[in-house]
């Protein structure tokens, strides 16, 4: 035991040399530049090699060392470009270089990003990505290989783009137990939700528009129909109790089936809807309930006045009680800065890993048919004494300019197995949509 | 300059090496606790010590060998408490015993706190501090110390209660070129304006409301005249410059003057009267307006729904655009859950320092006069002509049972020097706020 006890304390001194020989390192080698790679020049890769060029002095600050990208892997090259010099092709250039103590991965999809994140990190160099698909499908299993190999691996970028997220949570929340996270974590369709609530234009016409614009891609798909804001509601769960919650097993809903009507009721009743990724306790069960959905959102609800291309991130936390990160969801310069700051991070601890709590047990969730909530409901001007008679509670909803062979009305707060199992009753319903309690 | 390059190499590898030491700790002492000292057993110290009882897996979660708050220092007894065996008297205890590596200091004002966190930094212990005045004062000094002997100061809590920002400041956002840091950043001052516009009650009544609930000190000047505003967005501006911006500096109003008619006359123009901390960077002298005063906020601007006694930071950087945070600025566990995410990133990084870049050179501010706004005036009904005379551009602004009396109107963007000469030259002027802009 007392053997036990001296390892200890030399262990416990040597780990105090390690911080002198770090802060030795840091002021004798003061011009030893980190040398970084970029892997994927694309919006997102372009926008971080310039920025290490635009704010080089705030890099500087954080870095006295400096940062620079000496490499820059893509397919493609880039001839006009005052970057085109660093282009490589053969990414074991890169991994051969012993220089090489950070890649940023901006490459998108799960191959070669997942292929060549892995070889990075055995190698021990640091991996920091904007790439939610593939920390979604394989983070615990690259976090555990940074952490063999004394590197880190980090993914502020791939929530909520420029919104600092990931960090706070790891850290700033750490020491909290958290109960609840809602995320408007999709740009794309809190623009086109924005956009019809306050111009008054159909959902095709706003799609088009945000395709114009850029803020849609032409195949919208994955934004509209949420499995973007799927994946990164799963990232945030995982995080939020340090095991797996799969992205395949959170049921998703999308935006595609709001109508201008739909619109014009959440209005008259002080909410505005929106794409929500939402995580909760579900304290008996000890698992969670996770949902991406459109709920109606109301004024008093700090992610009411969330609009356009921005994005926020609401926690509950026992202690903490509320808190909300607000931020560009998405767009070059917004990620490349997340991304910068995971790379400084990494910078600033060569040789040992930045902790991360996500193992790869998945988390089982909770029967979301069994969650409780509120519903608005549209349905045939026919059917409404039939909604009296089914639903306890209801109340009607009017709206100016509302067709008139409709009824509108909220529920009270049933599951939604119950609910289902009433509205399948009725005849001619037209929009089903849940409300956000305050 | 060969053999400087084999230096380095060394030094590179013992890095690394400090890696494998620091990692082999953590997996062979798993359960060698990191033990701390709370100074100060009041509101927010004893949130301290409760939190490490309530939230005891989270606190395992992000450091797996646990924290424990071996002593409480405080002048009183607490008899009837749990902890009531960890009180301690005498702070040499403390500072001896090898086994502390952590200190959390709630003691609040300069003096103890400041040469008790010195003497601990000295002895290689980290402090973490919810004490605004101490950092706002000393900040610089205390870092200088800890980098030296290879702890770290840590004051998450001093700023925003338990809201993140300052971490994110120092790490989320240090890519950025930050330009602007709007803050309402006390909850005090943010709940009676919020009760003044909700419930059409006088700041008088207001004041003795929240002074009955807790919000408000007995002596409630340091938050009505702005005092702790100020001191606060001279922290977050120092941490934005990476020098020492001195709150003694900051031109600094408060709220006692609002009326309920300038809440009334707010609320016609869809603003809501908040009292801000300002900071912008005046791009031509290289230097900064800093500012602590009422203004009126549009409900365009993520503040306006910032209500009762919530605070928020909005940040603008150059490449990630806005960004702000959001949450309770102040409380037992809010603040002691910002106090402990600190401590836990001290027990992640025993023997290292954690950086925070911010000098003593004070940072020269730009004249206040010089600053353009909009200002929101009510003056004496006579003396309608002679606005129109002074005031080039201004907008006669009307509310429902405003006085007869008197006229509003607010200013074409101008200097405060500019505004000054003209405004005294009105008779009998009631009221002058400004308008932040969108």
């Amino acid at each position: 035991m007392k053997e036990v006890r001296n390892l200890r304390n030399i262990v416990r001194d040597l780990c105090d040399v390690a911080g002198i020989l770090k802060k030795y390192r840091q002021e004798r080698n003061g011009k030893q530049m980190i040398k970084a790679a970029v892997l994927g020049f694309g919006t997102v890769g372009s926008g971080v090699v310039e920025l290490f060029d635009i704010n080089r002095s705030s890099v500087a600050r954080r870095v006295p060392e400096g940062v620079e990208v000496k490499y820059i892997l893509d397919l493609r090259e880039f001839p006009g470009s005052p970057y085109a010099d660093r282009v490589v092709h053969d990414y074991d250039i890169i991994l051969n270089d012993p220089e090489i103590r950070v890649i940023c991965e901006t490459m998108g999809g799960k191959e070669p990003a997942f292929t060549f994140s892995k070889k990075a990190l055995e190698k021990g160099i640091s991996v920091c990505t904007s790439n939610k698909e593939l920390v979604a499908a394989h983070g615990p299993e690259l976090l555990k290989i940074a952490q063999e190999h004394n590197c880190s691996y980090l993914f502020e970028a791939s929530v909520g783009g420029g919104i600092p997220i990931i960090r706070p949570m790891n850290t700033s929340l750490a020491p909290e137990y958290i109960t609840q996270i809602i995320g408007i974590l999709n740009g794309t369709t809190n623009y086109m939700m924005t956009r019809m609530e306050q111009e008054d234009i159909s959902f095709e016409d706003v799609l088009r528009q945000a395709q114009d614009n850029g803020y849609a891609e032409k195949n919208p798909e994955a934004d509209i129909e949420g499995h973007d804001a799927c994946r990164k509601i799963a990232i945030l769960s995982s995080l939020m109790c340090g095991k797996t919650v799969r992205y395949e097993d959170i049921p998703c809903e999308g935006i595609s089936h709001i109508s201008m009507t739909d619109v014009a009721y959440a209005r008259s009743m002080g909410r505005a809807i929106k794409l929500l990724g939402i995580s909760e306790r579900d304290e008996e069960a000890g698992t969670f309930y996770v949902r991406t959905a459109p709920y109606m959102v109301p004024a008093s609800h700090p992610l009411h006045g969330v609009e356009d291309v921005f994005n926020a991130v609401f926690v509950h936390g026992n202690l903490v009680d509320n808190v909300m990160f607000y931020g560009r969801g998405a767009g070059k310069f917004p990620t490349a800065s997340a991304v910068v700051s995971d790379m400084l991070d990494c910078a600033l601890n060569i040789g040992q890993t930045i902790p991360v709590r996500w193992t790869d047990e998945v988390m089982q969730l909770s029967d979301a048919a069994q969650k409780v909530e509120r519903w608005f409901v549209r349905v045939d001007a026919a059917e409404a004494e039939k909604v009296k008679a089914l639903f306890d509670g209801c109340e009607t909803v009017t709206a100016p300019k509302a067709p008139a062979d409709e009824t509108a009305f909220t529920t009270a707060p049933m599951t939604e197995a119950a609910f289902a199992e009433k509205i399948a009753q009725l005849a001619g319903v037209k929009s089903t949509i849940r409300l956000l309690e305050a």
